[in-house]
């Protein structure tokens, strides 16, 4: 496997769902920050499971221990490696779904990549229990970033049928700090929590679960970072965003509906306000041949509805090759969308910091 | 500029729009392969300007000068450089954008990367020109997956409003082998070929340009390709596709549509056929937990309307900070969209021969 | 800092001297390797302190605690934390040379690295105990390599003036499981022991330490074995040994010899046996042109005399930046030399194993 | 083959000896570097060969064409190509060793590892001629740092049984100016001139060669530059340092000496100079824990004799697998060593550029 990342940051993540811990290295971090560790728990707390009625019932505190890299709450510039115990493992839950395939889980496919050694209990480390470390990589850098003026924030902008507003030409500072710090489902129109409350219950009544989109803007990032061809900011975060498991796809500005206008609806012109060269719309989502134009960075990602379902579905059963029907009980979210944002701010922050830190700016 | 991209391949692309010569160097392919010179030269003659009345009249023959590597038609091991020497350039349509920022390019945002030190002529580095020496690369990866039963195959699948048909689940190896044949107007549905076109005419003939998105097959890729977390096949190839400019968003098997619907929707349902776990519908395009299943890898990408154009837009002199009007006059494709289906073969392509090569099934 | 290496294998390695843990990421091993638990565990007893008279009296259990990736005995494919807790360390032996600057030590030049936020107890992260993870990482490439014939043997070459065997041409697999088995003063010619003992004590007496050298042979490489320019078989084992504090130089096979030599004496002459092309001599120590030549490899490194010495000094107090002088006591090897043989055998066996592994011989 | 080096910068070298050309790739370069043209062709000068009664009668004018990345003299930001036609080859000479392997020559390995695929003409791509790209990529390097104050400089340090005088502590830098404009014979004591001379003569005069070892100094390096475990200045030189065909060993500071002596010879003292804080001595040739002091970086290379000779060795045919005899006539250096120098510069030079830039000292 290739669980390590490496540009100007090198991050490592480790762990199996049910194993003894999961964790990561980051390294290439600035000696010398100041590290919030309540700011790092209530990251880990917004993306932990258990926080919500639809949300699936297993309690892990995901409480991270700082094996090294931070000393007296300063980084050191060694590399900071921090694990998270696993403490609420079920195993007996997945015992009848080792033998007959998921549908929509990777229980197929990590069988045939790791010859049928890997450990599939709870997904092993194809589960997305590993974003949690994931998003301990990504608090680090939203807090050192955070201090040079660059703010990351994300929202659920639909699931199923429901839409959420997006985000506006004039993006408010306000508004990124308020969702970066939101719990459960993170909105901008709160007047439409009810409806995506209800829109998942529904689902979960149903024994199904549901998908969703996710938007994140990145602002305060200076004009000029990005490096063209394979290192611009979209290579970069998307090559990181799939890292979460579950997203099928991602856009950047108008993304997708751009392919349906025309050039002089799409381009963004640009005049001037107080010395700065900025753009009167923001179809390129701040990202203009790879590097960033000093607009906000808006993307948004698909993420697919949890394949975990009590609805029963057809499968193959991988010991006797017969087919079977299956019925996945465990604990399952009906709806990971309001956990994936956080994961979301993670990576986008991770990617941005890469760049930044690669042209001297950190 | 890092337009170097190393897993198990190691690519780097060089060269500038109107400078001397574009190339790459292709490195860790395997030695003794027999290399199709003219299949190569081929691909490089889909991707080039001035087939089709609506593309750009710039004519370059784009016939790649292989300076190593290749010796008496095989691989010998050692990197393989090609060059393509830029011959038909003419600067001076350039002059009068070089100081006025043009909408939805990169003239801004790479004056603040190097200081204005970018040769800026034609794009320079960042132009589409360079997507020239990827598609090299891709034939000679193209090539060598196909005498391993891995084929590459992609086609318009909408410009502006109209839309051509999608790849049905019964895949068949014809379809892909005509479409990475074919040039021009690329379509799964022939019979839309006067559609798509005057689409594309629509709005050259307004001054304008339009968008559309692309859609890729790869078939034959066996079951349990890929490496979670970093390196799974989606974020594989989205690191590689969005060096090719003007691409927005990809989506993966049923992508942003997923979002929308219910797990039993999504999920596709595992069955055996001749001892084959197959599933029976792919909306997962071939990925789960970013592991090939065997079935064919689909994903679809969005690509903007071309950003030059003659209608007049609003834009800034860099120089002096004024405002003025532009019209982008040049030699400009209305839509780059039938250009940009062999990159997209072409980074496919790379991307499947690393991970493949990754776990020595090449 | 970049304690990532990353070619086909992927290691990550963390942690301070007398911080909360050490530990390893070893990412990209096969899947399905059975592991011996004791085995790694003697190869840690190897390197760890505290074993011999002349050896620092810190002791450490070094018992590594396995996080993720191994399973049942069997490695799962996921990457391979484990991690070493620090329980025997005695901060206060250093409170007076956190000032003072000790010759021959990274004090200083790690404060000028990170700002003086670097954890500096024990020498933190750039600590010889920090050899404890790279051992881990070898002693899973040597089971896996051992399986496919390849073995790895180091005894120690030199101390002061006294001098070990070397390698003889005719290098026996026997001697290289011996070596590979032994603990504290592994020499060929074991009627050396008492002199080489002699040796150290006699500079430990005297409050002071002596250098020396350690050699390295790795048997049953198969031909054709690594990669030119830069991932030579001397680039990659190069690149890796200097992680190991102390070592000043390293030469393959007649090495520093050969450049008083003429080409008909230094040249290896080829000959055939029973079908296989071998060499009537092996001044190459097993590498001609970066690759393998199937013969057996051969390198020797310089490891310097212990800075930590009780001998008197001068130095500057980098607070005030006054002349002082300074007795290092602390608990300290006077000779590491011992204690280096099994790293490097860690490090010839990762070397080996990933250039393996890039050939798809693992 | 991997041919290709990346950390900060990013290196990709192509060609063969008797190929249609040699070249190199450099991404990474910060844009706005005015280049002096001349400067890169004198030190590819330096290291061409037919310059000197004792080298190789084969004449190349090696003049680097620049494809991209420099324009109006100044660095774009965009990867810099560089390509040398290959001229003057005269593969006749080569033919009766093409199936003769010719000892203490890559032939044989070479064979291995590409299945006979690679190009042998010359020593194809694992010939000294591909050191040209690299002193290319070095005359950049070194420029760019002598604008910041780093100076790079190497000699001949012996030949044979010739010694020339080392460096000495006080290190002065128009020392090292002189050394890295002179061609031929570089030594620090220029009356063993002919010393040198004839001991290069009686060996060719013998039909035989002669081995070496050249000395490097970086001066003006600022403390703090280096990364821990795998990234100090050791690991990083080494593994460049080797990319250049023939070198068999590296030492730092006092290197291989450092093993005979104890820890208070070994140990440098600090002492204030001016606020600064220096080493009494500078065994550690500048280089502490992997991370320079601010002294000179000092390290010596081993460089073996010249394989080709034309005193018969016995061998062995690889098509036949008889046993033959050969006398390697062709045009070849009877010592490499002056030849070496300039390119143990380049790599030096690439080396601390590299770890500069990656702590934003470039």
């Amino acid at each position: 496997m290739s669980s390590v990342w490496t540009n100007n940051l090198k991050i490592s993540i480790f762990g199996e769902s049910h194993g003894r811990s999961i964790g990561a290295v980051i390294d290439n971090l600035p000696a010398g920050e100041k590290i919030d560790f309540k700011e790092i728990l209530r990251e880990l707390k917004r993306r932990s499971p258990g926080n919500y009625s639809f949300s699936t019932s297993r309690k892990e505190e995901d409480i991270p221990e700082i094996l090294s890299g931070i000393s007296n709450g300063f980084t050191t510039g060694a590399p900071i490696c921090a694990i998270i115990n696993n403490k609420n493992c079920n195993s007996k839950d997945y015992k009848n779904i080792l033998e007959k395939l998921r549908p929509g889980h990777a229980d197929y496919t990590a069988n045939m990549r790791y010859n049928g050694f890997n450990d599939s209990n709870g997904g092993g480390h194809l589960s997305g229990r590993l974003t949690a470390p994931l998003v301990f990589c990504g608090a680090l850098c939203k807090q050192i970033l955070k201090k040079r003026g660059v703010l990351v924030g994300a929202h659920i902008s639909s699931i199923g049928k429901i839409n959420d507003d997006r985000f506006s030409y004039k993006l408010e500072e306000n508004l990124l700090n308020k969702l970066s710090k939101s719990e459960g489902l993170i909105l901008i129109n709160e007047a439409l929590h009810s409806d995506f409350y209800n829109e998942i219950m529904f689902y979960k009544n149903d024994g199904d679960s549901v998908g969703g989109t996710v938007e994140c803007a990145i602002a305060g990032v200076p004009a000029g970072i990005g490096d063209p061809i394979f290192y611009g900011v979209e290579n970069v975060i998307s090559s990181l965003v799939f890292s979460i498991p579950g997203i099928k796809g991602i856009e950047f500005g108008n993304g997708f509906d751009c392919s349906k206008i025309s050039g002089s609806e799409n381009n963004d012109e640009f005049f001037i306000e107080k010395s700065n060269i900025l753009t009167k719309t923001n179809n390129h989502g701040g990202i203009l041949g790879g590097i960033t134009s000093g607009m906000p960075i808006i993307f948004r990602v698909a993420v697919k509805p949890t394949p975990s379902i009590k609805k029963k579905q057809s499968t193959v059963n991988i010991r006797n090759l017969k087919s079977e029907s299956i019925s996945v009980l465990g604990r399952h979210d009906p709806c990971i969308v309001p956990r994936v944002v956080p994961c979301v701010e993670a990576v986008a922050a991770i990617a941005i910091f890469d760049l930044m830190k690669g042209e001297g700016k950190i």
